[in-house]
């Protein structure tokens, strides 16, 4: 399925990124000591990625710029997932791109997506397509209440979905989401959610990090803490995800979100990419997920990824806490992504890390209390 | 003694630094996430830390420069001892400078230096200063050989030395260095050479990191072995270190090398920056000193300086072994400076990292033999 065999670069030392967001910038400051320079494609005039690398300002549906992009370096990849097949492809003309587009692809549309995971013989929820208020009425006739209607293309961070708890929410989710094309979901009634991430080398070496823990409120990612799940769970995920490595001839990094039910793990969704799920990766891991994808797309010898460090991941949505009162916290690592606050915005992330599971966890309440709002209660959740 | 009190900046973000090389860019790297943007002042039409912000064009002794550079940010510091004081006056005048200027002068002659830690009760190898032949005679006569002659000012990296063994090196050594002002001191019989790396804030805390063992060949640093001393010598070597910050009202990270003889640590010399001998930190300790140094120079509390994993540091002098064959070694973390190979020039390093002293040992000579050279015999100097 990888049909860029021929165009292999595995000595690169200049990267294209298309995006130029947090992912970008923390790619960038892995890859820096490896010998890579990284030119970032992006829209915005104060791309954050900026600061570890060159920015080319363009549209992501910008051909020619990625075309231009594709001239300047010796492999690119992705910090966004959303980019328009058709500019992957035109960059893919003149560089090699990892991963490939057809993993791409298979991400963008949700429908697609489960087709293909069913097929792989991974489970996913029970799911109905749905284009027209028939569709859903017939959906909600099969999966029941609740169920979630969700866009096929373009959902993430919680945007583009409904859920639905009782007919009387159906209009109101139709009015929402009906002009695009739909997926309808049951809802299901998860213990947990998780993530696993990998990483697959130009050699087909594979590895992955601890299955992590994760903790969302309103579809926003607030808390992720590795280490917490057996053994036994992580051999399940790891032959779900190798099983879509080795379909997708997979060069990169490869994210998958699951929900954990009773001890079965169901798909929720999948991202061609490094991860804010495994961010901890950075402070809490001998190889991060961004210096791993960086060796992997660059044909370079995979790193470990064994967690040397308890290690809780705490994200900073539209605002950040007082950093002079969190970085007094012991084991505190800050991430700034340089990007000016806006409610809803992704702006920073902070990494504890602790010899002991009892430290963190006094760590990590410490922290809340200064980040306040949802973090303690959401902290309880998984410390109870 | 520090003068800087009221224009402290704790919350700076911009950060000038005076020099451009490695040091300043993986400051620059631990920086960058702590929300920080950098600007190097460098001669050089090249410098390494341009990966990591902004390069101010001009040489060291250029005051008007350093005064551009002062505008532009909010506090300064250095990657390179050797800045005239006064232009680290020039810039102070301007904006907060740390470590202050005293310190810096301090270390920049080995005469004053000698004295100074004299004079704080910590010991040094016996020394006479040598101005003439017949200061040199002098000398001999009382230190008796071997011993070394060294220049003053502006000697590192074993430039600016020679090691007289009997009579006959005296003429050749003259020849060589009797141009400076010069320190004939003892040849010291130690039984291992080592290094304390510390750290202090602006609030005072003070933090040291593991005593490294260091091996050197010609006078440059080859390899960096932290966590093998007992806690009583780390006791012995902080208490010494730790005066000399109070003397200074230190803000930063300040380096000491010492000769390990018996149980007595002797102080060989000291440098006001980040240093070669704790480059392992970034990868096999809780907080880097690149990143310590960001946090005290801008007011921030101080990460912690536990050692998290076993740890390697090999210097990479001139060349740098295959970078595909060295990335095979587990644990093996890659810093390739962006610089141009040269005989004599420090253009990288790599730090083994490991979960025990055993798999350490296995991984170095694995590392040792790909990088040939001197490396399999300098590592048999410490694990034998």
């Amino acid at each position: 399925m990888n049909d860029q065999a021929g165009q292999k670069a595995p000595h690169a030392r200049k990267v294209g990124v298309l995006g130029g967001g947090q992912l970008g910038r923390m790619l960038g400051l892995a890859g820096i000591p490896l010998g890579c320079s990284f030119v970032f494609l992006d829209p915005a005039d104060d791309a954050c990625a900026g600061a570890a690398g060159d920015v080319l300002q363009a549209g992501f549906a910008d051909e020619a710029a990625a075309r231009e992009l594709a001239a300047l370096v010796d492999v690119a990849t992705f910090d966004f997932e959303n980019v328009p097949e058709s500019t992957a492809r035109a960059l893919q003309e003149i560089c090699p791109l990892y991963p490939a587009p057809d993993a791409l692809g298979a991400g963008q549309d949700r429908v697609p997506e489960n087709e293909l995971l069913t097929g792989l013989g991974i489970q996913v929820p029970p799911y109905h397509k749905v284009s027209t208020r028939t569709d859903l009425l017939e959906g909600l006739e099969i999966l029941g209440y609740p169920a979630v209607l969700k866009t096929r293309r373009l959902g993430y961070d919680g945007k583009g979905q409904a859920v639905l708890r009782d007919p009387e929410d159906r209009e109101r989710a139709w009015q929402k989401l009906g002009d695009a094309e739909l997926i309808l979901e049951s809802f299901v009634p998860f213990d947990a959610e998780c993530s696993l991430v990998a990483v697959r080398g130009l050699d087909g070496d594979t590895r992955f990090w601890p299955l992590t823990r994760n903790v969302h409120s309103n579809g926003i990612l607030k808390l992720s803490l590795p280490g917490v799940f057996d053994e036994a769970l992580q051999m399940k995920a790891a032959e779900k995800v190798g099983a879509m490595l080795e379909h997708f001839d997979y060069t990169g990094v490869l994210t998958v979100e699951f929900f954990l039910v009773g001890s079965e793990l169901l798909v929720n969704e999948f991202a061609p990419r490094v991860h804010n799920s495994g961010h901890w990766t950075i402070d809490g891991s001998d190889c991060s997920q961004f210096e791993n994808h960086v060796r992997a797309i660059t044909g370079l010898p995979l790193g470990e990824t064994n967690q040397v460090q308890y290690s809780l991941m705490f994200n900073w949505i539209g605002e950040m806490p007082d950093r002079q009162q969190a970085m007094a916290i012991e084991g505190l690592h800050w991430h700034d992504y340089g990007k000016s606050p806006r409610p809803g915005r992704k702006i920073g992330h902070a990494t504890l890390t602790a010899p002991s599971m009892e430290k963190l966890e006094t760590r990590a309440f410490r922290l809340a209390e200064i980040a306040g709002g949802e973090f303690p209660a959401l902290l309880k959740t998984i410390f109870d």
